[in-house]
């Protein structure tokens, strides 16, 4: 179904999409003030289409921030820079854009494509193309799927332009395109895997926005009523695909090493519980990457790890993690689309250089 | 005078680019072996163009490799990349070249220009953007006069483009293309600074391919005669505009550090005296930046400093230092177009971050 979204869903989408960011993907709150104030100076209306609203010869082309999250914190974007690089690639594929989607559901880029949407009056597709969010340009179901990332486009702060062509190769093109954004100071804004609406139904992963505002609304009630949340979040995502939901650990931030390298957030977070000698320990790239608790695998990426306080049940992001914060680490299976063989070589655990197999948290963690 | 470049004279004019791209610009033995294959690829002719003979409206795509000499020498191109470079701008700009040129006169930024000109067919224009070698994209005398870089095509080994548009500044297009060039393995090749035949004659050092051509016949003409090298490469000098020399030093190489950095090939050099105690210390980022005898400066950039084999007159390369050489060094004056304020202020020692005023050659060493 598509619809119209309000500027009083923005909270909750960007609580949503922070949860599915899981843990990175950037702080979706600077990009959530930048599209509120697209819609004030704009005509106020974001059109959010159903995937299968898209005529099959429709153009979708999806747009995003990349960098390392803990920079983004830093270098708030003018706004222009995504919109910049959609017209960079359109002038390149010498047609114009009939919709814009995210490449990710999580953080910051659930807002990205909102933002060109107010800026142009662009339709948002429902979709994306990772489920989630994950570090890398070719860790896209989009690419699993066989869509060509290039031509990709980058805009700078300055009104720079860098377009990337790497044939079929989306791994090269992340490697050259990553090394662009670490020489504009970590952060720039692309517009890459350009498709066809037919690409889109086939490809993508959809009614992710639709999820993420459902999942934020309802962690927001459940706080606003003081009832659970992870029964909340449970709800939210009954039937959606991401089924299956675990608590993974209750406890305090004892540790946290983190560095900006190559591009990217990396570093480790250690948990202590509240009530136990139990440690869990959770190592990122810009997202949660895997969750061991006294050495054991609890989740493992593509599934998602959700870290929350504890109190309010609001998602912590990798950038945000502090000494002493009290949380609830939580673990969400993702859908079946996602943890294929093809998807698994692409986002699994080996993906990352973690020496694990993937397991279903559902089965790695009773309920 | 247009003239046709035949096979016999590539070695010379490889020696005299070697000696004009004062210790930098990468050895041209690679670039000459690549263009002799060509050569016998295809139909083995190069036209070398007069300026005077390009139309006002011509349009003029420069070819060039950039990168650390030091990768240089270990990643050899296999000969398509800088032709993928002219094709992908000419693409972006909607129109074919009339003729190619080198940026630098010196190294092996003398041959990529003939190895494209030998390829398709192409005339190269016989001048250059820095009348020797400079490591920097924005030390070209195009940009000093006012020709944007921008858009600048990258092609790499994979047959991957990047084209970089950062509209008149030129730095910053450096500073993107050298994080492509790193991310490519140090070593890429590029089309840039596209522009009119009008803008050629009123921007670019004039007859350079000639002149190390006429340099590098007249070091193998000494060394065949026993004759004195120094003498030779005088007289080749004389009318060019680099109009004196000065031996700044003779000695034996007694210390190399050089570090590949940044894409850069960094570092110094110590040569002790054969008669004396002095020492003379060279300090060079690709190319050679400064040299100072016991402290005291006796070349600095943008004028030459050149390191001759001591027996033939070869010219030595930064990445070709070795500890034991016995060498010549000398200092040659650049024209008056790289000596203005303009032009200091963009390729000058301060610009290289140098604590040194200009001084030029002939005034800080007597005859």
């Amino acid at each position: 179904m598509s619809y119209t979204l309000e500027r009083e869903d923005l909270a909750d989408l960007a609580r949503g999409a922070a949860l599915l960011g899981t843990g990175g993907g950037g702080d979706p709150y600077i990009g959530r003030l930048l599209v509120e104030q697209a819609l004030r100076e704009g005509d106020g209306k974001i059109t959010v289409l159903d995937p299968s609203d898209l005529r099959d010869d429709d153009l979708v082309i999806p747009t995003a921030q990349m960098g390392a999250p803990t920079v983004v914190v830093e270098k708030i974007p003018h706004g222009d820079e995504p919109v910049a690089a959609l017209r960079a690639l359109e002038e390149r594929l010498g047609r114009r854009a009939d919709a814009t989607m995210p490449i990710e559901c999580g953080g910051i880029n659930s807002m990205i494509p909102l933002l060109v949407a107010a800026r142009t009056g662009l339709p948002v597709v429902d979709a994306d193309g990772m489920g989630r969010a994950f570090p890398e340009l070719q860790m896209e179901t989009f690419s699993v799927y066989g869509v060509p990332g290039s031509p990709l486009a980058i805009g700078g702060e300055n009104g720079e332009t860098v377009i990337i062509d790497t044939g079929a190769d989306n791994k090269r093109m992340e490697w050259l395109a990553r090394g662009v954004t670490i020489r504009l100071g970590g952060v720039a804004h692309i517009a890459e895997y350009a498709m066809s609406g037919a690409e889109v139904r086939r490809t993508a992963v959809p009614n992710t926005l639709t999820l993420g505002l459902r999942i934020g609304r309802a962690l927001r009630t459940a706080r606003e009523r003081h009832g659970d949340f992870i029964e909340a979040l449970a709800g939210a995502l009954e039937g959606s695909g991401y089924d299956n939901i675990r608590v993974l650990f209750r406890g305090k931030v004892v540790d946290v090493e983190r560095r900006t390298v190559g591009g990217f957030a990396r570093g480790h977070a250690t948990f202590a519980a509240f009530d136990g000698p139990e440690r869990l320990e959770l190592t990122f790239q810009n997202e949660n990457l895997v969750a061991r608790v006294d050495g054991e695998v609890r989740c493992v990426v593509p599934d998602l790890i959700c870290v929350l306080e504890a109190e309010t049940g609001e998602p912590i992001t990798t950038e945000g993690l502090r000494y002493g914060q009290r949380a609830v680490v939580v673990g969400i299976s993702t859908p079946e689309l996602m943890r294929t063989p093809e998807a698994l070589a692409v986002f699994g655990p080996r993906a990352f250089g973690l020496d694990v197999e993937f397991e279903p948290v559902e089965r790695l963690v009773s309920p």
